[in-house]
């Protein structure tokens, strides 16, 4: 099989590495807009051949994999429409499924039938092509979110393949994604970003970082995610975050109260409810 | 020296732990109104001997250390007042320090010069006295948040204890102290409390808490303390945790602004400030 990968960081560096050592390849042609990452991952042998263009890369691929941040995938797919080949399945790994599958619909043509949106829930605090890891998906959940209008082998082949690396494979639609991940992704990395702004203006901002402990480390840790990438996800979900957040700020607005009116019992109650489903939730996931 | 250790959690067992690896006392008799705990600090060699009260612990000590929630120390101080000797210096281990002052100011009359408010910056995910470690103070900041009315040689006494433990200390008001942690530990708390709940609360949470991914991880970590303690906290810091969370709701209003009048920039600007922020923080800590 020939993979075309377009975008060679942290998530489609470890695909090309991953099915490279599952021996899913024979070859791998890489794309980037960043000529350095492209370079580098020639020289990691994570792909076997730079292309000039996404549209180039795709030449006579059997399977496409568009690994870039999720506000470029429709660009993507619109360079390599005309120049996919006919039996060419073509999948992704954007965080936001919704507006992937709408472009896809508007550019892809007949091709259509051959997308298969997917999101590998996986990843690391550092991002490039340098700190791929063939194993970063294993025991990991691979989310595929086909349409009426996606073919059942182009599904089971991209199923077979993220099985292969290690990944159970949930179903659900786009819009279920989308509500999932604003709640238990997105709109967590947009309050930490806001905590550790709100922080970083105040004119005493050096002497509050130099006092943070183990816990506001968690915190600057997803804080330390990439602006541009969490921008693009925030735009490309923004309804559905939109909706998280009404629902956050009234709970904000109830604790508020609580703070100001001295009632120990709300504070206790909202506390525990997450605490014990917290406890619950790592038990589950370890 | 002889030490009475009113509350033998993971910082008290700690505490007792560390100045006992460090030489620095002879016999330690301790406290704690759960006497299963109590029993397993004499078991692990934490304590030395268990006492009956908290009054009756601190006959004789030359420092006495209480490491009991915050909610409970003006009891802890109410009930030792009687029963310190002349010369006992009375410190403490609480994560807000104005409440904790001024029950000192009440309960303690002319032994209040003796009392030297701390709080050490160290933390673990598991609590309870199996836990702690003679280590877990190393490297860390304690700070002292002595007033006009603290005695130096007290001062003195319990800088040099910490200092032995690895500590740097830092001085601050106890007001500059608290708005401190509310913004860098109190609120950041209360928030991840806030998200952990509201995807609790959801229909659909056991399979929104299945599909979390790493960074949520390190929220459900925080989201896991013990709700009692931070509702503890809050209460004992309400005002200032209130100012911070006023704040930080007025950006949430602005984000959620940004998100349906899809400006990108905002969020961009909002999100890089936090994420420079949190780079150079971990440059600082680590």
């Amino acid at each position: 099989m020939k993979l075309a990968l377009i975008g060679v960081g942290l998530i489609g560096g470890s695909f090309a590495r991953a099915v490279r050592a599952a021996g899913r390849v024979r070859h791998i042609v890489g794309f980037d807009t960043q000529p350095e990452a492209l370079h580098r991952a020639l020289e990691l042998g994570v792909i076997d051949e730079l292309a000039a263009s996404a549209a180039s890369a795709v030449e006579g691929a059997d399977l496409v994999m568009i690994a870039t941040p999720v506000g470029s995938i429709e660009a993507v797919l619109s360079a390599i429409a005309p120049r996919l080949s006919r039996s060419a399945v073509v999948t992704d790994v954007g965080s936001t499924k919704t507006a992937v599958i709408e472009a896809a619909r508007a550019e892809l043509g007949i091709a259509f039938d051959r997308f298969v949106p997917a999101h590998p829930i996986a990843g690391r605090e550092h991002s490039g092509v340098e700190h791929s890891d063939p194993a970063l998906f294993r025991n990991s959940v691979c989310i595929i979110t086909a349409t009426a209008g996606t073919g059942a082998s182009a599904i089971r082949q991209v199923e077979l393949l993220w099985r292969d690396l290690g990944c159970r494979i949930e179903h659900m639609s786009a819009e279920d994604h989308d509500r999932v991940f604003a709640a238990v992704s997105h709109l967590p990395h947009l309050l930490a970003f806001a905590v550790v702004a709100q922080i970083a203006s105040d004119p005493d901002a050096e002497r509050r970082f130099a006092m943070a402990g183990p816990s506001f480390r968690d915190l600057t840790r997803i804080a330390a995610s990439s602006p541009s990438m969490w921008t693009e996800i925030c735009m490309s979900n923004r309804s559905a975050i939109s909706d998280e957040l009404r629902n956050h700020r009234q709970l904000l607005d109830k604790l508020q109260r609580a703070l100001d009116e001295g009632d120990a019992g709300t504070l206790r109650q909202v506390f525990s409810q997450a605490a014990t489903a917290s406890r619950q939730g790592s038990d589950a996931i370890d």
